[in-house]
């Protein structure tokens, strides 16, 4: 079921081509919000007054547009997002600092800002009970499959719902946060700081996802919980919370440009939960890991490479384990060679198992191999 | 001319084709040495004894293989690249701790040892005086020209001559060191320390190209000096290794693998030569910068997401210049966006200037575009 209260739309307004390109989340009710953003230094408009609106910990309704970022577009950006808002709320008559702008696609051109704002004022009639899907496909740019996931909590008293659905692609290795990602709930969590759950589920995610080493200026990931439902403990809410950013963080990787194989990487063994993830990142972005994947090429030694690079963390290269599909790949003769070759050209979903015996942090990481199509995609994307 | 008193010959033993794939490099008698190595903590076999070998700063042969890099071969493979300088010692007559071993090539496969023995015994009636191109053919791998640089220095009582060679075109982002380059001279250089000589050039050379941000567990960089020719003053000798390892470096990111276009960046104003280094690697080693500039993609917002996803280097986007070919374009129309997609297209030397305004250095870094080629390079490289 769809959590309770949520009105939606998407549709096309003619940003780029005839696809669906802008869409609004609102809430009968305001919403206790949370939201992690990009690290970038060079952040986008909206994310410059999406900080903003946040602050008092409300949020109401949350306006995207896809196919154009607003990112280095400078003061007259900024504004730009500003007066989104502004239509926005006297659309729906909210207040403005209750309004997430949200925008992504290219950076550096200006937004097309009447058809936006004609787009706002005639919102309030286009909102729809059932239009949640209609956002994640909205929200899209070159991600070929809309990402959702959505689940549910059985109480006596009743259900208590959470849907999310995120976008992204490629320019994917977050920090802070990922792309865009908006969680909607019903349920009011029994917290005094919901802003605390968002971020310890985003570091176990979407901030262990790297498709191509590039973090975005425009990452977004919104929690609104508008409380029309029933009441959970915090630690009912996290594991529900960390399944559901679990399940997205892999369609993204799944759906990396380009992508034809998902990677799941398990380090474990280590000594730092900082270690586990920069010998995780190194692996994960390695180009030479990555197409080798691709190719079912059993060159394991790329692996040792990608683990070696990371020149501030040594490992005893004895004690290290380095499993792939359930394989022991270190010296590998021909035979386990060839089978390793089989597995990887046998699956569309990579499982890697590096055990550091340096100590006992372990942590996963996601990611998808380095192919033709990404090239494809990203010489001729604005053009 | 060809520096004074090396013999050297480069030729097939089969160990993966029928192209070359061993040489041998020999001063008549034993040369001043210095040698940078890999920083990934998994270094090949011949780096362990390389860098026995070079602690006494003396150095008389150095015996290379392609096709096999030693790499993560346990005992065994210690045991294997010391009995080649063994081998090696015996048919030439000199200390076996003047010989420094360096092999290339796929990681994690054992040495075929035999063939390289017997090679190395026959090697004294191999040599020659005019062989040294051989070598340089002989120690490529995926490399698709062979990479030679030489200078000489004329004085009023001779000549001095210095020749140098490099391989590498992919796990390319040295760190020390790059790939393998051997820097011959029969000059005497006025110094107490060549090896600083060695590392502040290969600082400002080799340790500023990156490929594909893939650290090889083989990068090695020797410098040898028989001193058969004239003296020279330690700033002069400096100066034209500086210009022969800028010259290997640019052939290398030329011949990167699948590469269509060389990228020379200059970093300027940067705080430091650190923030020029992070934020100039950051630029480089971006897939989206790289595809970008292969596809002629005047997607000048890469570059800006690449500046800003340094997180802790923090630029004021107001004061920063970004120009590609003299064209500035932040903030580009899509008058000045034509401009730049033709510039891309038509260049093969792309040339990208970014002034960080935080200060007053500068530096200089190169790499190559993001091809089709490097994924079927990589996809398929043992197979």
């Amino acid at each position: 079921m769809l959590p309770k209260g949520f009105l939606s739309f998407g549709k096309n307004i003619g940003i780029k081509d005839n696809t669906k390109d802008f869409a609004v989340i609102y809430s009968s009710v305001p919403c206790k919000a949370a939201a992690v953003f990009t690290q970038n230094n060079f952040p986008g408009a909206p994310i410059v007054i999406g900080r903003e609106h946040i602050k008092n910990g409300i949020l109401q309704a949350i306006v995207i547009n896809s196919k154009n970022s607003n990112v280095a577009t400078g003061k007259k950006g900024i504004q730009d997002a500003l007066d989104i808002c502004k239509a926005l709320s006297v659309s729906l008559g909210i207040k403005v600092e209750d309004v997430l702008p949200s925008s992504t696609g290219v950076i550096g051109v200006p937004l097309p800002l009447d058809k936006i704002l004609n787009a706002c004022r005639t919102a309030r009639e286009d909102l729809r009970e059932d239009a949640l899907e209609e956002v994640a496909t909205a929200i899209m740019t070159t991600d070929k499959q809309k990402k959702i996931s959505a689940r549910n909590i059985n109480k006596p008293e009743g259900t208590g719902n959470i849907f999310a659905m995120a976008k992204g692609a490629g320019m994917i290795e977050p920090n802070m946060a990922t792309m865009l990602c908006f969680i909607l709930t019903d349920m009011k969590i029994k917290t005094s700081n919901i802003h605390d759950i968002l971020k310890r589920v985003v570091d176990k995610t979407f901030n262990c996802l790297s498709i191509d080493s590039d973090t975005s200026t425009s990452d977004t990931v919104v929690l609104l919980s508008n409380e029309l439902s029933v009441e959970v403990e915090e630690n009912e809410f996290e594991s529900v919370l960390l399944n559901i950013c679990t399940d997205l963080t892999k369609k993204i990787a799944r759906d990396g440009e380009g992508a034809t194989k998902l990677i799941e990487l398990c380090i474990s063994d280590a000594e730092s939960l900082d270690q586990a993830k920069k010998i995780g990142k190194s692996v994960l972005n390695s180009p030479l890991v990555k197409t080798a994947i691709y190719g079912g090429d059993p060159n394991w030694g790329r692996f040792v490479m990608a683990i070696g690079k990371v020149f501030d963390e040594i490992i005893d290269y004895d004690t290290l384990s380095l499993k792939i599909g359930g394989i022991e790949v270190k010296n590998a003769n021909e035979l386990v060679k060839k089978e390793l070759s089989v597995y990887l050209k046998d699956n569309t979903e990579i499982q890697i198992n590096i055990s550091l015996g340096t100590g006992s942090i372990n942590s996963t990481f996601w990611g998808c191999d380095l192919t033709e199509g990404y090239i494809k995609e990203n010489a001729y994307y604005t053009t």
